[in-house]
């Protein structure tokens, strides 16, 4: 049998379990070594670490420390990886642990995290999903039902003393700069609540005090959640320190393109079953500033969309120059807009394009002032036809059930 | 046979043809009609009515002015579509010109037009691009192939009065508020190459003097430049004006996400075969402000990619607030470095990512403060493997060839 | 513009173009000559040189004489082919003629060819097709439509006499053991109505006396019937003949697999553009016997499938070993069952078998004593769904439209 | 979580377990008791009990009896379901069991077995196929890797008396008409080895010297090896008995259409995670007789493949009429012969064929007298290039590694 190289006990804290960290510094210590070529698991946590529960109070999505995220399985060491090479990761499969067959999504309230349509959607909510195997479906939203593309949200290698400098060098001073923000631009390191794995003592608090948090995506890859690192994708990571030191988590069971309602995708615990090798020189030798990887062959395959246009104009009619976050924005709320005529509420609607497999094409970014982005919404998720016809929509969900709402305290 | 609604003589020039039209304006007289439910042929010009020829000299790349474009076919009048309803357009097949077997693409000059890359490509430069039947290859790009993916890049009805003044009430100003930037953040009214169709007299200079630019998408979609509009999608166009009025053009024979080169993708000359039907009151009964469309069956397949992330870090390191056009810029960058490592030129790389059927992906817009996207690469588009391996990339290419450039005079 | 290396004229008689020939012999001279790397044009008749007409009338059907068929274009030379050499074929793009936007679908009377299943439709049947761009419809067959997978049904290398004579050697015996059988089981040269292209006087007299007929497959590949040699597919083909001496036709603008209508799939007219290229000592460099391919990347996608099963137990109960023609025509029994249910009639369900891009699968072969076969019906072909549900099938048709039929006389 | 209805322990004979059986018959009672809308798992045995072992000696694939085969875990009885209805089951998931990763695939004797290829390989081999998550490699076979496209071989309801009474009725005069043949034509009833389930006493003794087989497909499904029946398919089931039973087994982590190999495709224990429904009266509604499915939307997405073309004249040249089966043999060695130039032996180029993920489709089965069946091998399951080119194919294989071969006694 296939070796487990970090477990993780989801009755217990994830600061107890000393193979699992959530900041990102380089003198956070290797938890297992493994040699190019072997395949071993790995188990996670959710991003929270357990702290959102499996039933219809929002509350804890609204009141959540947000310093604690995300929960990270490693650092993983492979024997040979010396920084400048690139550390190549075969995700052989991915799935949700067997005690643990649900997953959530929801909005942060604006006054704690907040998110991409946050404006639109000030409060916390959430909505819970069940597996089926390998689909899933949600009480709080029916009528909607699709197999998982199950992927690791954060995964990457730790930094090196440069990197990370680089890093508090660039983010620090843009957070200061928009420090009264809300929801605010950035994080910051922040030690109190730091896992630091193994470090201890002094070496622990200084680290802590400056790691970088693990939010953004950046240089090494890290939070990309990008919903195709699925089973059957090979990602490439650049090697910034002595065997690597690969750490994952933040697991989505689906996620749509954007993981647009940030709380998140899918989230869950889970597993992980890796296969690592390692291409000597490979930064340099193929010019790899950041990761590359290839999809996979076992991705759910959707031939049928309806897809939706958005443009760089905001909700107010302001002219935007060629921002495709504008425009996605826009392609999101006409695909609410849209849903909304068939009975879904507009959390509803959010909810299903954080979390199934919408496609964000960035389809025009030269045409000033305007960009163009398009959602791709599968049609076949729905229990029902979604299509146009010259009839018009049929409301096929009568408002009864809607997504649990904690409204700011 | 089906008949041909619009025919165009690339011979002549396309202000001589009354079936053209280079802005939008609610005046401009529909010039044919058709039933819900017919189908029938528009031949279209290149978007620059036959400016930049067949040949290896970038100058007209370079010297173009850009306030002739795009011209286009139209409009068509369908009896019975009036304002609020939805114009449904089917295309069921798309070519070029017998006559006409190439197509172009560039980079504009920084100083007269610029682009997605411009401060990396500031000068005028060309590829053309021969057309063996469903295929296409560069005599200036060696070693990358593949079929078309036809669609007009730009397509929708007329606005009407109000919709054109929405328009120019939001640019005019943000243009006049950015004057100095170059290249320029917008384009506004501007008469003196207007072709206003069969306008004229008193009629045609003051709509000529109001009338919208063809350059941006905007809420009727126009110029988009979605590579998805290809054979056997259908699109679904607000109407504004009894009739619709739809017009279109910018032929593409095939494009990136993105339409990153700006000239533009493979422009072509050439034809659409279209079926139109009408949904009576569509946009409030769908709560439709954008286009929606559907993909077509018919849309060549490539499973297998090699994949580029960009975070909204710039090219000097400066951190951007979720910027997904930051971070695709990145990741465009990122895959011309790659590709360059094979021997193409920074250039050619650059035109490969702008003709090819490369995806751009919003991958995550909520991990604050970077965005994250990613490019997807077909890899079969190759004549050689471009996957990376423990041997490391072998040049393909002696730089013999390349684009040509025309330098600013 | 590509040249057009042979031209048909659809008003003229096929017997009147001695760029056609209608049997194969070695003697049949090449009428045009290519270059490896050359791209061309070819036109070919439909199958039939126009004897089955645009209308509602199945005599034609009924009556023809099938010893005319099938009228090919060719033969090609590419120089520097010789035999034991494989010609490669890319199939570059592929149409109807623009004067002939329609085409054919039939059963033959048993007495008169027959087919897959005249036990069960013995009399001739037909249905039109007309295409709307890369789309066909028949009004004949209400609420199915569907893309063109244009493929040549017929294409192939001159054999050499002695691969004439194999065919001869076992091909006439066969025929003479069973001469009784109807409809006959297979077809003998028969010179009266051969069609030998430039051939004349007694040279022409003695090939087409031994010359074979075009009705099989055989190892130079000939009248596969495989609707995946679409526009995107590349043909390996074995050289017999010094040139090659490749002819082609027998377009069909779309098949299912196994092309069980017989007459035909839906046949037209129409034109290939090619470009060919050589492999020297291909068919023993690769141990080639008969013609080896790869499929498009531009084919139709359908992904959602229902997909019926047949094994090898016939109509009557009986058992078969591990037949697969037999279980495959269960298969297709139990699918025009199922149609029925919609209210099709059973020929117009049969039509639909033999005319849109089903799938035929091999599935078991091995589980004595049934064969296991699998037809794959794209669902979305039909204007309303088909899948089953608790609330059992809609009748979406009222029986008012049928195919003509012709009885015998 | 979700229930395990019947669980096997590999390390226990088959026999041993009363959930077990491997006959059809209607007394063999149900053993657990589900509903509609339930979800749940079941684990099951390979094929032969646990008989052929991960070594490399193919003896016992030599000394097999087969009169032992085929274990089933079941019957399941759904709440409701009764003879005429159609019992809907979803297959959610579907794995290996934990502690055995791995499987086998092999080629019976002639004497004991033999198979599709039998003639040309009459003795015993097998190769051992390892699981690294969702793929497969075997150490007997080197360069060819791919994902699974797990599915049951064997599923099915217990028949009635008198879909009992039909098989036999048909089956044994049958094989009693072809005694000598070797291999024999079919199986008949055998109750020494047979394994009733739950039945026992005189009961048991009657049932068995009756019960059909498990061998072939038959009306109700059964062991029809179709290798779409993947996690994600829907299958329709005819049901003949109150409450369904229904059973499975012959679990395959992949196989290629026909599964040609017979001993088996990769053959292995493991699990399925089923949801049932009920159509009432569904074969009649939708004039069902055997099985319809739906494919799943996780299926590996293959697009590029090499495909080899066979027609119905056999090995010695001889002419068969419109015979499918002749014709795919043809194909498949034509392919074999193909891989033999990079290296592989015949064997192990005959395993490939029978384990990965090819199609075999039926092409053409009018064109008399020839059928023309097409395999279709993905290129991309290869560690190599496998595509013909002009400079011929090179030896990736050097002979050292064969599958074992255990030769009649």
């Amino acid at each position: 049998m296939t070796e487990t190289l970090i477990k993780v006990d989801l009755t217990q804290s994830a600061y107890d379990n000393d193979m699992v960290h959530n900041r990102w510094h380089p003198d956070i210590p290797i938890v297992a070594w493994t040699k190019p070529g072997d395949d071993f698991i790995i188990e996670t946590y959710d991003w929270t670490g357990g702290f959102i529960k499996n039933n219809d109070d929002a509350s804890d999505v609204r009141d959540i420390d947000l310093t604690i995220v995300h929960f990270l399985s490693g650092p993983i060491g492979v024997e040979g990886a010396e920084p400048g090479d690139l550390l190549v990761v075969e995700i052989l499969d991915i799935g949700a642990k067997p005690d643990s067959n649900w997953g959530f999504n929801g909005f942060f309230s604006k006054n704690n995290g907040g998110g991409f349509l946050t404006e639109h959607f000030p409060s916390a909510q959430k909505s819970i999903w069940d597996f089926e195997g390998m689909f899933t479906k949600s009480r709080h939203i029916p009528g909607v039902r699709f197999p998982g593309l199950i992927h690791p949200g954060l995964i990457g290698c730790l930094p090196d003393p440069k990197l990370l400098k680089t890093w508090n060098d660039r983010e620090i001073p843009f957070v200061e700069a928009h420090k009264d923000r809300v929801p605010p631009v950035g994080t910051v390191p922040f030690a109190p609540t730091a896992h630091m794995g193994r470090l201890s003592g002094e070496g622990r608090d200084k680290a802590a005090a400056e790691a970088a948090r693990t939010v953004p995506p950046r240089e090494h890859g890290g939070n990309c959640d990008i919903k195709d690192l699925s089973r059957g994708s090979k990602v490439y990571f650049p090697v910034y320190v002595p065997g690597g030191g690969l750490s994952m988590g933040d697991l989505h069971f689906s996620q749509g393109d954007g993981e647009i309602t940030f709380c998140g995708a899918i989230e869950m615990a889970g597993w992980l079953h890796l296969k690592v090798d390692v291409i000597k020189d490979g930064m340099s030798k193929y010019g790899i500033k950041n990761p590359i990887f290839k999809p996979s062959v076992i991705t759910p395959k959707y031939d049928d969309y309806l897809i939706f246009e958005g443009i760089s104009v905001d909700e107010a009619g302001q002219q935007h120059y060629l921002d495709v976050h504008v425009a996605y924005r826009q392609a999101c709320l006409n695909a609410i807009e849209y849903l909304k005529k068939f009975g879904y509420s507009g959390a509803q609607a959010y909810s299903i394009l954080g979390t199934a497999p919408v496609q964000g094409h960035i389809s025009g970014v030269v045409d000033i002032p305007n960009a163009c982005a398009t959602l791709w919404l599968p049609t076949k998720i729905f229990e029902f036809d979604i299509n146009p016809s010259a009839a018009g929509p049929t409301k096929f969900l009568d408002g009864s059930i809607d997504m649990p709402l904690a409204p700011d305290l």
